[in-house]
Parts: C-alpha cells; sequence; structure tokens
C-alpha cells in the first residue's frame, strides 16, 4: 500500500490491520478485467493532504472552553484531519484526490452531558460552528464543512457508558458514543441483545445510528433503529430535551421523531434507552434460488404479508449473486469445483439462467420459528424456488462486517465503487429496479464501459422494502469527482423520480441534500426550519444541513 | 328510561335503541346491592338543558363562510349541544347536573380538504376558535371549552371516503372522518383489515384515532394507531403538512408523531395513509386462569418476551374475573349452574382462590401461529395456569362494543362508573397496581362504600404493558361532580407518581391536562409551543389543551 505522508491511511475504512488486497480475491479481479477490458493495478498515489492551519491557537480554544482538561482539546492536524471525512467513495476521491475538503479549527472530547451543554453555551457565545462525529462512518458527507465560520468538531466517543440496564422490562440505556461491539458485549454478557448490526457496527455508534437513522442486518426482526429506541437525552443550546419513555402512550405528541434522523443539526444525542431482547437461542438458514429477481421479490412480499418475520432477508439480484459468488478467499477444492459446476449445468437446464439467491435466517426463541421457516419455504416453492445447501450463507457470514475493506482495495486500482439506497412500496419495487438501471443505461455510457451494477433487497417490511444497489466501473482517472458526482446525480433523481425514497438508512448529509429538498413538502420545510430556530437559534449546529443550507 | 326534553339522549353511548337496562342483568344489580349496601333505582332525572344562546346570527356565519352550502352550517341548539360532549362519566354528570360545560356557537360541516383551509382561513382572519370533531367518543374532555371566544366546532364526519387501496403494497388511504365500521367493511371487501379495534369501534373516526393515539383491542398484532399509520394530510393555519409515506426511510426527522396525539392543537387531520392486512383465516382462543395477578402477569410478559404476540391479550385481576362473571344477560340452565359451581369448588381446592382469567386471541395467518400458541400456553403453565374452556371468551366476544351501554344504565342508577388507563415497564407493572389501590384506600373512604375498583392488563409490548382500571362506586348525589374530580385526583396523582404515563390510549384533553403538564419535561413544552406557534400562530385551534392552557 501507498504512503505518502503521516496521514495516508485516514481514509482507509476500519482498522488498517485487516486492509486486504484485491489479490487475495483472484476471482474478482480477472471477472473486473474481463468487464473493464485492462488490467487491474495498485498505482493510486496518496498525496501528502494540505491541511489549512487551524483559526486558532490552543491557549484561545483554552480560554473560551476553561472547564475542559488538556486531554479534551486538540489541535493537531492528525485530529483535524481524522474528523474530516466520512467513510464513502465521495470521501475517498476527495481525500485522494486533496479537493473539496476543510477542516475543523479544532476538536473538542466532551466527557458528560454537563460538558456538552458548557461548549454549547460557549460555542453560541463566540460563534462557533458544531459538528458532532462519533463513529464517522457516515457516508453521506454528514460533516462536511466549510470555511465560512469557526469550525469545532464534538468528538462524543468518550460518553460510552452503559447507564442502567432492566432485565425484567427488556431495556437499557447506554451513552451515545458507545461503539457496536462494545455495546452488544456488554449486553451479550446478560444474555440480551440489541439485535442491530449494520454494516458499519463496529466502527460506529449508538449516537449516529440514531442521528441517521441506521438500519442493521436483522431488522427484519428487530426493526430499525427508530423502533428499537425508547427516549433519547438531547442536548441543545435552549436546554435538554428528554421525552418520555414509556413504551406507547398517548401522552401527546411524540418529538423523539424529530431527533431520529436530525443529523446534529437539532441538538446532541446524549443518551438513549433501548429496547433489549434475549439472545435467541440458535439462528439457521434457508437459502434458495429464484429464477429472476421478480420472482423472488414476490415470494418475500408474500413471507412478510403473511405475518412471518425471517430476522435476516436478502435478495441479491442475477448480477450480485454472481459477483457474490467470486469473493470466496481462497480457491476451492477440485471436488467442490466439480460440484458447483454440475450444480451450475442442472440450474441452467431447469431455466435458472440468471440465478437470484435469497437468504433468509431465522432466530429461535420458540418452536414457532421453525415452523414459521417452514411456511416460508413453502410461500417461497410458490414462486419457483430452488433449494440451496445453507452453508452458502458461510460466505455472507464471514464477511458480513469486511466487504468495505474490500472496497479499498479496489479504490487503490483505480475502480469507482459506490452505493446508494432506497425504499419503496412492493407495487413499485421492482418497476424502480428497473427505472434506475435504466437510467443509467440512457444518460451515461456506464455500461458500455464495463460499469457493473448490483442490486439486493435487504429490509423487508410489510408495505415494501428498501434496494441497495452498487455501482462497479473503471475510475476515470483526473475526473474521479465529477464522474462520481455525474453518477450520483443519475441515480438520485431516478429514485426520487420513480417514488423511492432518497434514503432508507444511510441518511441526508450534504451528499442527498438537494434530493432531500426535492422530496419534502414545502410546508414541512418550513416547520423543521422553524423547530431548528426555536432549538438552536444561532444556526451553530451542523449549520448548512437539512433545509437551513438554503438560506447560504 | 328519562326523558325532560328532547336532547334528553344526547348524553347516551352509541345508538338509543341498543341501550340496556340493569334488571337485564340481575346477578350484577345483586351484588352492587349488596356491596353498596342500598338499593338501585333509576331515580336519576335529566333536567332541560339550558343552553347559552350563539353569539352569531346565521346570515353572519354564512358571511364569514361564504364559500361554504346552507347544509354546511348549523346554529341550532341540538348541534351545538350534540358537539359539547365527549362520553366520559364526568361528560355524563356535566350534562345530568348541568354544569360546567360550554356549547360551540355554530358547527361548521367541510366536505373536502380545500374547505377546511377556507376554514381555517376565516377563522384567522375572524379570531374565531376550532374545535374538531369527528366521533365524539372521547373520554378525557378533548373537546371542553369556554365562553373566551367565539367558538367554532368543525365537524369532518363528511370526509369519509376510500381515496386509495394498494393491495400489492398492502395501504390504505383514507379520508379522516370515516367511522370505524365503513372503513373495515370496505377492508373487508377486498379481503383486508385494519386490525384496529377500539371499544369505541363503532362512534370513533379514524381522524379521532389518531389525534388521540388510540389502542385497538388487537393491538398485540396490529400495534397502536401509532404503528399502524404511515402518512397524514394535515391542514394547519399555515399551510398543508404531508409527510413523506415510506415503509421507513432516512429522511430526516419524521413529523408525523407531531400530529399523532396533537389533539387537534396543532392542525386537522383530513386523511391517514394506513397499513392493512390480509383478514387472517381465523382466530382461536387460548383462556387460562391463574392464582394470582403476579403469576398471570410474569406468564404474560415472557410470552411478548419470547417473541409470541396474541392478537388480543388480557388478564383481568380477581375483582374483574369477578365482576365479569356477572354481566351475562340470561340466567343459566341448572346443569350449566352446577358444572359452574362444581368448577370453583374446585379451583378453590387447588388454590385459586383469587383467580385471575387470561384471554388470549390468536390470528391464523400461517402454521407459526398454532405453535405460538402452543408455546404461549406451556409458558402459562409455567405459572401455574389452568387451562379453560375457550367458549368463555364468547362473553367478551358479545360484550366487546357494547359495555359503554352498561355505563349510561348504571349511572341512571346513581351509580359513578368510570374508567382509567396507564402504561408503564413489566418491572414497574404489579407495583404501580397495588400503588393505585392503596392510594385510593388511604386518601378517600371508597372502598369502605362499597366502591370497587377492577383492573385488567390489555396492550403488552416486549418492554411494558398497559393497565385498565374501572371505578365502580355509589354516586354522591348532589356532589357528582365533586366526588369524581377527587377521585380523578387521587388516581392521576398515584399514576404519574409512580412511574406510569398519564394515559396509554385514552389522551390528555382537559382531564389529564395538569398531570400531562407535570409530566413532560420544561424544554419539550417549550418545544411544543414553538411548534404550536410556527403552526397555529393565532392560537385558533382547541385553544387550552396540551401546553398553551398555562398561558389563559
Amino acid at each position: 500500500m501507498e504512503s505518502a505522508n503521516d496521514n495516508s491511511n485516514l481514509w482507509r475504512w476500519g482498522n488498517t490491520a485487516n486492509a486486504v488486497h484485491l489479490s487475495h480475491f483472484p476471482k474478482l479481479k480477472l471477472f473486473l478485467e474481463n468487464k473493464f477490458g485492462a488490467k487491474l493495478n495498485a498505482d493510486v498515489k496518496i498525496p501528502a493532504l494540505k491541511i489549512s492551519p487551524s483559526r486558532f491557537s490552543e491557549s484561545e480554544v483554552k480560554s473560551i472552553f476553561p472547564e475542559l482538561k488538556q486531554n479534551q482539546i486538540s489541535l493537531k492536524d492528525e485530529d483535524r484531519l481524522r474528523y474530516t471525512f466520512g467513510k464513502s467513495y465521495y470521501d475517498v476521491i476527495k481525500f485522494i484526490t486533496n479537493q473539496n475538503f476543510f477542516s475543523p479549527d479544532f476538536v473538542l472530547f466532551p466527557e458528560t452531558t454537563e460538558e456538552i451543554s458548557g461548549i454549547l453555551k460557549q460555542a453560541v457565545k463566540n460563534k462557533i460552528k458544531i459538528v458532532t462525529f462519533a463513529g464517522g462512518s457516515n457516508v453521506v458527507g454528514a460533516f462536511d464543512m466549510d470555511a465560512s465560520s469557526p469550525m469545532c468538531v464534538l468528538n462524543v466517543q468518550r460518553l460510552n457508558k452503559l447507564v442502567e440496564i432492566d432485565n425484567l422490562s427488556h431495556t437499557a440505556e447506554f451513552e451515545a458514543g458507545i461503539f457496536g461491539p462494545e455495546l452488544e458485549k456488554i449486553l451479550n454478557d446478560k444474555n440480551f441483545t440489541l439485535g442491530h448490526f449494520p454494516q458499519s457496527f463496529e466502527f460506529s455508534t449508538l449516537g449516529g445510528w440514531l442521528a441517521l437513522r441506521s438500519a442493521g442486518q436483522e431488522s427484519g426482526l428487530y426493526g430499525k433503529i427508530e423502533d428499537i429506541v425508547l427516549q433519547m437525552k438531547i442536548i441543545t443550546p435552549s436546554g435538554i430535551i428528554e421525552d418520555i419513555g414509556f413504551p406507547r402512550h398517548a401522552c401527546g405528541p411524540d418529538f423523539q421523531h424529530l431527533f431520529l434522523g436530525s443529523e446534529g443539526t437539532l441538538g446532541i444525542i446524549a443518551q438513549a434507552k433501548l429496547r433489549i431482547h434475549k439472545k435467541p437461542e440458535k439462528y439457521f438458514w434457508k437459502i434458495a434460488l429464484f429464477r429472476n429477481f421478480e420472482n423472488g421479490s414476490e415470494a418475500l412480499r408474500e413471507i412478510i404479508q403473511s405475518g412471518i418475520h425471517p430476522a435476516i432477508a436478502r435478495l441479491s439480484d442475477a448480477a450480485e449473486t454472481q459477483v457474490s459468488s467470486l469473493i470466496g478467499h481462497t480457491e476451492k477444492g477440485l471436488m467442490q469445483k466439480l460440484i458447483q459446476s454440475a450444480m451450475k449445468s442442472w440450474l441452467k437446464s431447469k431455466g435458472y439462467t440468471e440465478p437470484c439467491v435469497l437468504m433468509m435466517r431465522f432466530a429461535v426463541r420458540n418452536e414457532s420459528d421453525y415452523t414459521a421457516a417452514k411456511a416460508a419455504v413453502q410461500i417461497s416453492e410458490k414462486y419457483g424456488a430452488q433449494k440451496m445447501p445453507s452453508s452458502l450463507a458461510a460466505n455472507w457470514e464471514n464477511s458480513r462486517f469486511s466487504l468495505p475493506y474490500l472496497r479499498d482495495t479496489l479504490v487503490e486500482h483505480r475502480v469507482l465503487i459506490d452505493t446508494f439506497e432506497t425504499v419503496t412500496t412492493w407495487k413499485n419495487l421492482t418497476p424502480i429496479y428497473h427505472h434506475i438501471k435504466n437510467a443509467l443505461k440512457s444518460n451515461s455510457d456506464y455500461f458500455d464501459k464495463g460499469g457493473i451494477l448490483l442490486c439486493h433487497i435487504s429490509h423487508v417490511y410489510e408495505t415494501g422494502a428498501s434496494l441497495y444497489f452498487t455501482l462497479i466501473a473503471p475510475q476515470e482517472k483526473g475526473k474521479e469527482i465529477q464522474q462520481w458526482q455525474s453518477l450520483k446525480k443519475i441515480v438520485s433523481d431516478a429514485i426520487i423520480k420513480n417514488g423511492g425514497a432518497i434514503s432508507h438508512h444511510h441518511g441526508i448529509g450534504k451528499d442527498h441534500q438537494n434530493w432531500y429538498l426535492q422530496q419534502i413538502n414545502p410546508e414541512t420545510k418550513k416547520l423543521l426550519q422553524a423547530i431548528k430556530n426555536h432549538l438552536d437559534p444561532e444556526n451553530i449546529l451542523n449549520p448548512g444541513k437539512l433545509t437551513d443550507a438554503q438560506s447560504k
């Protein structure tokens, strides 16, 4: 790997010790080279990043925030850079092309809610803008900053403790800066689980999940984060909001849903009470192949509408089914290869020329979970499903949280790889899938140049489902940013034109704001602005995000 | 029944043709007479109600709302009186004591959302306050008015059409003034159900359910109305709010939850898109007796926390179990009586001296619903449950929507009968149950005078459940209102002091406002006020409700 300067790894996903190299994925490499008609070489040079100097001195910052200790303030370039980027493809190319970013003047590390309140007071007084950072895994430019005002990043990772657990009522309250694995371990040790496993699980925090409305891979059973949270404590410039946290209630409006998805613009989420669940006795998989995406999608719809809730339900389209099978790390033995190729011919003979795999994982909490899985299989069979061995899930399970590492090595090989997602009704699900593909075809030479579009359904509701897409194409050297912006516009336009939400679980940030503002109703926009004016009258919180960018 | 004037039936529940008389419930009558130590006589005289004259003439109202037709405006006393009261015990005694109420100056009947917008504009211009009325079945003083301003009731019952149904995505959009039976019939005809059956089902509307956060008897499967709604169209004095209505999304804050429970103070709910469900193939009951309320509640907790979702789960305490068995209309045959008394002795011999009945109804959507019910029964047995014949449910099913009629005849016999409810965590559930009982014991002579307190759990969540109480006591003649106010204060104080919500599904209205304002956080209150100021700057909508009564 390249290492042009000390900060050269800051753009990478996760733990750099776990980084992978494309040479470990020979089948994938060959497949892409054939598609692109060119060899892939890791010839990206990471530049020495030019970071503008902080507009504050350390003593100035200390005098503004006298209650903070030495180790709670940083003006170091490395920290200012670390808290500049999220983890999207766009973030990566901003980094490696050394363009389109602005770093905060300093970083603060509060340790208590009182300290957060104090920081907000001083920030208002000193006209300093606050961008909240926790895991930093967002992929929508959620903490994109500009140079127009003094900028402070508030890193809330030190608020990371369990506050209280109620074994009987199945609730647990945590501080919001806690990372996924620590939170889950605390619960697992008491035989509970939160059941919230976004792909970013290892490097994202409770507060980030709430602020951007994240979804975990087991949303089929446990819901999205907005279904999981019961109560939040939110520090705003006008005071601390803590809504009542009953299992349900009829006590006036529920204010929680204002802060879910508020993306740091209305307040700092300091702690949250969550629904927790007994850790299921075990899990098991049901895997099936369908002749096409439509059949699989119909089956999934009928399954969920029959009251069956697989914890994970993931239907890949033909392209994703094919590419997934190329990601195995190791070469298979001869026998396995033979079995695999025999299966392929057999499937072809049965009309599965474009097979789409459906993986369903069921959690066992009582006997009825087995009966429900059986019923799900019966429904699948009605739509022509061919049963597959559940061992096929091992590949997915192994790479469950590690696919972003593959992204990094692909980028180093000058491959564009980005993801986007939406949600719509069942009626609109396969139509919008085709519209998005067609939009790429009609408005660009994406497919002609070897570009690949993969898709899966992975969050399923009675009324609709999400679609998650992966774009893979040869990167246009010297035009990395324009290439990405042009593709982003094509797919985002296609999404909102055809009745999809601009995001199901990534959020809005800077990257989706243009489409978000087209999508929401003008009066809703004014209402959001009125709420912002009340909670953050000096507009210090994540300025320019959600609605109020308009006024800039 | 008494009939002192033409309006004398307006206080009654539902369809007066279905009214019942206490003499049809001889066992109940005898039981109460023994408890109270006095004969019950229907000697209530309904007074001729004194209604203050409208402060408008018909031509004045017409000139203010020129776009409305003749039949969309009423200044008739009967209408003004009809839209003065809800259906609580307090409403009834306001009516029969001819005290503590104020009637609107006129009633309007809009037929379209455009007409609602027009009415709001004119109301702002003419400083007329608007109270929205649909079914009128609320039991918390939700449209309590005072004489300080011109008052208009907006009756939205003519907005009662199906807007759109999506068979594939299981959604249906209705205008908000539609009543339960019409809505459910439209869906049943297409083999769907909404699954929302509050006790007021026959006489309440979609808009009322949403504005007061109602819960249906089958909430275990279908959720409360806030779980059912996907999207709402809300007419406010500042414009029309229509939030995006995806199955889930990550597109910023969700504004829907601001209007759920807004009780007419923030806008008029004009239409709503709802999740609908295939009508289950069938239902079946599992009924069990427990030795005490604690055992039954523990069993219910374990059932729901094991991922089992009976559509109906209703655990009565010993007092309610006893009184319910007195409500059968007809005398039983000798054989049945013998069997019943044999069962009673057998139960007594097994230690079921204070038996508590748990009724669970399961909906069959697939085979797993049978397995789940079996698992629920196994869990119940761990807690000492004795299986009972499912035919016992017939009594409940027959009186499912008709118990309020019994209330009316009891009131005519000078019996106080009121209900209140709360929700709390499982940990706090039986403690708060005892605290409420003790509060009545310590702060009043309620039980000494023969007062009865019945309770059941009827809405069950993984983290907690609701408790629904019925108070029955001899009415204090001449002090009806003071008696009610004093009991209401005792139980409401006990609820919020002991960690319960002031309402799970009845709402706030005027009757719970004092406790609501103690319960919500001061910053939340300010936020609600800021939202109100933005949406309804002239404070024309249901003035004095939720927060802003403070300023009066």
